[in-house]
């Protein structure tokens, strides 16, 4: 573990990291999150979610879109060019457990790529859901997992 | 409490709800939500706090940027006229502890709008700290209180 | 009808036009086109079109996601503070019916939200199906209805 | 060709599909379509065409731009780092005939930012004439040409 | 003149103020800056200036886009509804004379719209120019006038 | 130096240059200007500038983040996957002087990337400083230095 904080120069001001010595390497980023949307939303959704307009698919487009949208949400986050996004949401009891999943060959990782999409889908998630339940909570949003670069593959204990 | 998932049509098509009916009130919101960053994040941010490249005022200002993309990133909500945003990040132990505010005078509430400020501080403060802990989570991501149109005051309990 | 191309000023540079003078009225504008698939995406498409993935959805989403970036493509366009999005893709034979509607209150309006929003739509219907068919077209984008605004009502022939 | 919905995965749920396994290859292609703006539309530009400000090369311009914002409006498309990008507009009789190029060097292709820099130079076109008349018809939005990818080279017929 | 830096609250933290309690009113501001482009563009651009792809037109259509952007690119800028942008850029000697002009009625000013057109103006010229010069300055850029708001009008000394 | 301007085609129509022949090779720009904010504002700043919510850091950010939205703003820019961006504002006398260093791997210079982060960061200067002072003044915007690509190293007289 490196044992600086590395997005901040010598005298403490904020920089975009330069990554420019580092190999183009595959990269692979998973994370996920729970939305407790309540009984109420949760019986909506599978009444309604046989159609074609749950929320879940909804919120599973907005994290994929999410994900393109991370350089320009985090400020010291690299551009990258994305090979692969997916993110499943699924219905289990009271809450939507969100994982999402990113791929590229970069000089730098896919973890913010795959926290963005987890978070913007859990938010989606929140908004379509909001009306019926004012109490949601999002929680337990983290990396899962991860491979490639420097420090090699990393599995969330 | 409505009993339908708003942005539902009768075929459980997704659409933007037409708020062209509802007069334009004074709504206020308030989200916020916990960074888990550990131990070693918590001592160098100290450390380092004083410096004006602390991790928390660039989330502070991430935040505020996000809730301006609100619309952008959550497919259904409404584009509005923001009249003021502001995140505020405390380090409090071994996590950040994250406040966003948000008003606006309009047809819709700006509930979401705190809610991504939040969750993009979070993720910003995530970004800044992951390469000294890889086992940060993200939690309690929720709506605090809101104030104005239909339903009236909503504080969480 | 005017005779005159509005947003260019004497000496035919181009302008944002001045709608400060203009008072606030509710408009709404509809707008469509047809994706001609062809017969092997449509079949596909009704074979998983039960699912939630199927691309009418993914696309109707993209819609209205897009109708709010209109400001951002087209460089004239002034900004709107939308209050209603919708768009509707049907599958019929072999083509995809896509129909985009729109309101707001404002100075100016939304004719172009509803093209763009069609439009984005039927590129995604396109993106969606082009691995299974190159011949794909895209007709008859235009405005179909439009009330508000100094010239009222307009409904296409 | 394929004869599965390459976006969409085993249950129907999209995704942007995997292209990390495709080697990087040079990539072209070659969108068109006409816009239909009307006897009094085209007279106006002829009469203002020689002067900088004519809707053509507006349109063109926003065609250039568009084409960089394809991953942001087409939910499933791949960022890409385009290597050239052309949009002409000609005026012919009452129509204006639009075509698009893209050139990039990638592991997938640029048929949709082709698609989408005609569409918004069309959409372009069709703001900047509607003062004049409101019948305008985009029409014939197609791939003309493409080459590179495991495809080969496409030319419609 | 106020005393305070209004962005930042009582413990130097940034914030985006609140406007909420302003009334709505009519605010115009005209910003302007020059582009140095030496002697060898200038004269490229007198050649091909009669032609529709001169640099101007498109700066000046890059301004009036920029504008809209404004608050995208100014972290604590408040979103707009824009009445009007117009951009006016010309070569007068080796120099590039900028001017934009920016109208709307809101809670606060477009100032920084007018700046923000005008630098993006500039910048599009300097891009335009540096394959023939690499000398190239902008300078002077400056709010010229402003009318509306608490402070009244102001013009530049 | 060429003698022509690289961004108009034959007839004078703006089209985004094909770099596909040129090859990946190392960049890196970096430019500057001065704001003069005038004597009351750096007073507050100065007086402010232990607190973290001083002008400067938030301008640092808005340059980083403006960088990486280069493409988007300068219409026949190329979209760039940028290494490492760095924005430094410093108060000197009544001044604030701003430096921005940008990094690539690419086909084409980062220069308008530098220009763009220092333009942004002045902006945003302005921004905060404006309630003290309308007279303030973004001057001397330019490239200072330059590495990689066909012509070589630029460093400004």
């Amino acid at each position: 573990m490196r044992r600086t904080l590395t997005h901040l120069d010598d005298e403490g001001r904020p920089i975009m990291v330069d990554v420019g010595g580092k190999d183009e390497t595959q990269r692979t980023a998973e994370a996920g999150c729970v939305v407790e949307v309540g009984g109420e939303a949760a019986r909506l959704m599978r009444k309604g979610g046989m159609k074609k307009g749950s929320p879940l698919p909804v919120a599973e487009l907005a994290g994929i879109m999410g994900a393109k949208k991370t350089p320009e949400l985090i400020p010291l986050c690299h551009p990258l060019v994305l090979d692969h996004v997916a993110v499943r949401c699924e219905l289990v009891g009271k809450s939507v457990q969100i994982r999402a999943g990113v791929k590229c060959r970069g000089r730098t990782g896919v973890e913010m790529e795959a926290m963005t999409a987890a978070a913007v889908a859990a938010l989606t998630v929140y908004d379509m859901c909001k009306s019926v339940s004012r109490g949601i909570v999002i929680r337990d949003l983290r990396l899962l997992h991860k491979t490639g670069g420097r420090h090699g593959t990393y599995t969330a204990g």
